[in-house]
């Protein structure tokens, strides 16, 4: 037993060390859960400061430590009841839980899961004053595991690429492959897009055109679109939803885009013809078995 | 007649002002010189570091201001006579020059005008430790100033898609339209790239698809990719070869690459089968009518 708890970033440091060992093995999902009750417990001394919200029927609100404010958290989907991760952790070690989660929902997932991204990139914001890079490697950790137990494959990073006379490695989002005759998931992790969402259409159509139209899934998962005005403490969303439909005619077809914080101009295009498939990220837990075949 | 010169950052944040009203007029051109001249006037005073360089054949050094440190400038084409920029004026205001700016050849062209992006960078370096923006907004003005000169166009920096049910403006990088039945150049500017270099591609892909294959000439200029750790003062070029091939195969054609510093690793990429035509940037002033036909 640990006679002092490590703190969250000192778990992010150990996950950093053994992630890779085994992305879907239970050692990083107790990591993960021990960076989230130590999250958890750091915010808890903080006030929650109300933001502006300029998004219709959300309500934001950031931690506060003294002049330092952290990033906008969604109050309807955080929870710090530590209880709900104790029974996912519990879920997910019964038998046969993969194809189904006893006694979770989408929405429930899908809340819990932001709860644990939000905490630990609020506890950076407030401990490391414009890291954007911790939190973005620790969301990849949380969602690129995720993914991993439930297809159950571990991920690679790089693809070889022979092609007649080349023969090179590209390097790759994560990529879960099925095996022969199944499909290959093609997984962008990102804690926000803007215009650099591009980017996740261009590498489908790299891996479209080196490998055959259909052969990768792209599911991308990204956490939120907004953005905060810390002076006027304003939150808005930065969407660009015809720009999407352009990329996804004109680069590159993707499969889903999962949000744990969905925008809802980017929800509205599941229901414009021809639709882009944008669901909240708990959907994926259940929807997996359906995208695969 | 001034009394007190502006500073090169005065010269930028009037640029910033005014550079839109007309981006090929000589206004812009002035604005552009006089930042070069007190960038020079600021670098003449101090010392220039030597550093390691792990690019063969190219040695650089960083100008040093007590502790701070600039970045990498490459000792072959950087020079701080400003009777070259003088001369370079004189022959852009002859009637004419156009198809031929007398006495310049390409090698001539390519080091004055790295000369006046490098030294407006190092000054920014020198003054705002961390600003990227700065740099990277200059170096926009420069190039799409000389091009807009060069063409005899202004350009947009938005276009308009009419497809079917669709209507909206799609934001671009800088685009110049020569008219009906000629070629319109989509002009990325970039201090450097990496990784995010997929972006330049990407949106290629989307000109093509919307407009047709070939109706845009794709033709990004680049400074340079050098990286320098400023501890080990250890000056690397970062370049992915067998990555721009696949994307150049795979996403779309782009005309030329121009870059300031010409990394040697990209330019030994004319000479492989498909080519990618990759150029030091002062030859574009002398195949500009080449390229549109």
């Amino acid at each position: 037993m640990r006679v002092v708890p490590r703190t969250p970033l000192e778990d992010y440091n150990l996950l950093r060390r053994t992630f890779g060992r085994d992305v879907k093995g239970s050692a990083n999902l107790a990591l993960i859960g021990d960076s989230f009750r130590g999250s958890l417990a750091f915010l808890s001394a903080l006030n929650r400061e109300p933001l502006i919200s300029q998004v219709a029927g959300k309500t934001y609100f950031a931690f506060s430590d003294g002049a330092k404010l952290s990033r906008a958290v969604n109050a309807a989907l955080f929870s710090d009841d530590i209880a709900q991760w104790t029974a996912f952790e519990k879920a997910i070690n019964r038998r046969n839980s993969r194809q189904g989660l006893k006694g979770f929902n989408a929405n429930r997932l899908t809340r819990l899961i932001y709860s644990v991204a939000i905490s630990f990139c609020c506890y950076i914001d407030l401990i490391h004053k414009g890291d954007q890079k911790t939190p973005g490697t620790f969301f990849e950790f949380l969602i690129s595991h995720l993914f991993a137990w439930r297809l159950d494959v571990n991920p690679v990073k790089s693809i070889q690429v022979l092609n007649l006379d080349m023969e090179t490695y590209l390097p790759t989002d994560f990529i879960f492959d099925l095996g022969k005759e199944r499909p290959k998931f093609h997984l962008p992790v990102k804690t926000s897009t803007r215009e650099r969402v591009i980017q996740v259409w261009a590498h489908q159509r790299v891996l479209d055109g080196v490998f055959g139209t259909a052969r990768f899934l792209g599911t991308p998962v990204i956490l939120t679109e907004t953005k905060t005005d810390s002076v006027r403490k304003i939150v808005t969303e930065i969407c660009l939803p015809a720009q999407w439909r352009i990329y996804q005619m004109h680069i590159a077809q993707l499969k889903r885009i999962y949000y744990l914080d969905m925008p809802a101009a980017y929800e509205k295009l599941n229901r414009v013809f021809p639709p882009l498939h944008i669901r909240p990220f708990g959907e994926f837990f259940f929807e997996a078995e359906a995208l695969s075949v």
